[in-house]
């Protein structure tokens, strides 16, 4: 079943990358891991190969080709339905979609102005207009979602959902962006996780430069 | 089973709205339409009554609330598995992902200049940056899929990725965005499924005017 294989970027830019990478890791799923680096433009003729969207990640399982990260999960859950990746019951179930599906769709003056970047000192910016109200918005489904289920994670055990949002917590910490104990907890959370610390210790050892991603 | 509830905005205008409910209807599942108009700003307060968003889709099954189009749809599959909301063979299954989640993700340039707007007469405008590409990437998408598939419809029948699509049909033919024959046929496929009709009925028939979206 180490059949599939996960073509991402560089682990120190590459937030969409990070996203199916954590969540497979997390769940004990095996994969082969194929990692193309950004060239200029932070882009690769390579991925154009790879995607109709000329974007990672992107798996393949035989004949099989699946792009967008949050489509990866799901054609990974259902060939692992045991793994995990969703919680079991379907209320829980519905939320970690509707979160998941937050974070794919929206958020994108954070994501504008706060690029992932995992070796990037810690320092404030000047933050453009709704990057506070993101921010906001993602510390409400943080503390709502473990108020519900009891944590650690956003349903319990580490899930796609936690998975969706882990490039956030290395804004968060980056740009210095918030101070709640809770969210500050969560955040914790997912930095003592195995998965995240093994991508994060790769991420360090790269030597790449990105200046798009230099904020 | 009727105990579905789905929450919407304006049938002319709510693009979002129009998807899981297309979606829910041309796969004949039964529920129950609560219509909310928009208010001043493209918005109404009781959004937030209804969903942490503020914003709707929104679906109520007993306790069980979904946001977020595409969740809602994963949601409802799960309840109706043989109700054919996505397509069974694993590889369309996953493409048909792939696209939806292009959708619910990307084509910003399209979405902000032709908004969704089932009763404008068709005119041509000034397209800004980035419009032209979206809808290069939509066509391929379409005809990729429905090369593929054999048609009518992206996977063959009807299906959520169809639905994920459906206000790009009136977008293209509203704003006159494109000429491709393949494109037409697709269109036309799509506006003669009676879902389609029956929600372009109730639209037409609104007296709703929302400015912001009358560009």
């Amino acid at each position: 079943m180490s059949d599939l294989t996960l073509y991402i970027a560089n682990k120190n830019y590459s937030s969409w990358s990070f996203r199916p990478w954590i969540a497979l890791t997390a769940a004990g799923i095996p994969f082969r891991e194929v990692l193309i680096p950004f060239g200029p433009g932070a882009t690769n003729p390579q991925f154009r190969e790879l995607s109709p969207t000329g974007r990672v990640p992107v798996l393949r399982h035989g004949g099989i080709r699946v792009w967008e990260s949050l489509a990866i999960i799901e054609y990974v859950a259902e060939l692992f339905p045991d793994a995990g990746l969703w919680p079991k019951d379907p209320g829980f179930r519905s939320m970690a979609r509707s979160v998941s599906m937050e974070m794919l769709s929206g958020f994108h003056a954070l994501r504008g102005a706060c690029p992932m970047n995992m070796r990037r000192p810690v320092r404030a910016i000047e933050l453009p207009v709704g990057v506070e109200a993101n921010v906001r918005r993602i510390e409400a489904i943080w503390r709502d979602m473990r108020q519900m289920s009891g944590g650690p994670f956003l349903f319990g055990p580490f899930s796609a959902a936690d998975a969706m949002f882990a490039s956030v917590v290395n804004r968060f910490s980056a740009y210095d962006l918030v101070s709640d104990q809770d969210t500050l907890d969560y955040m914790a959370a997912i930095k003592a996780h195995p998965a995240w610390m093994a991508w994060e210790t790769a991420a360090l050892a790269e030597s790449w430069i990105v200046p798009e991603d230099e904020a």
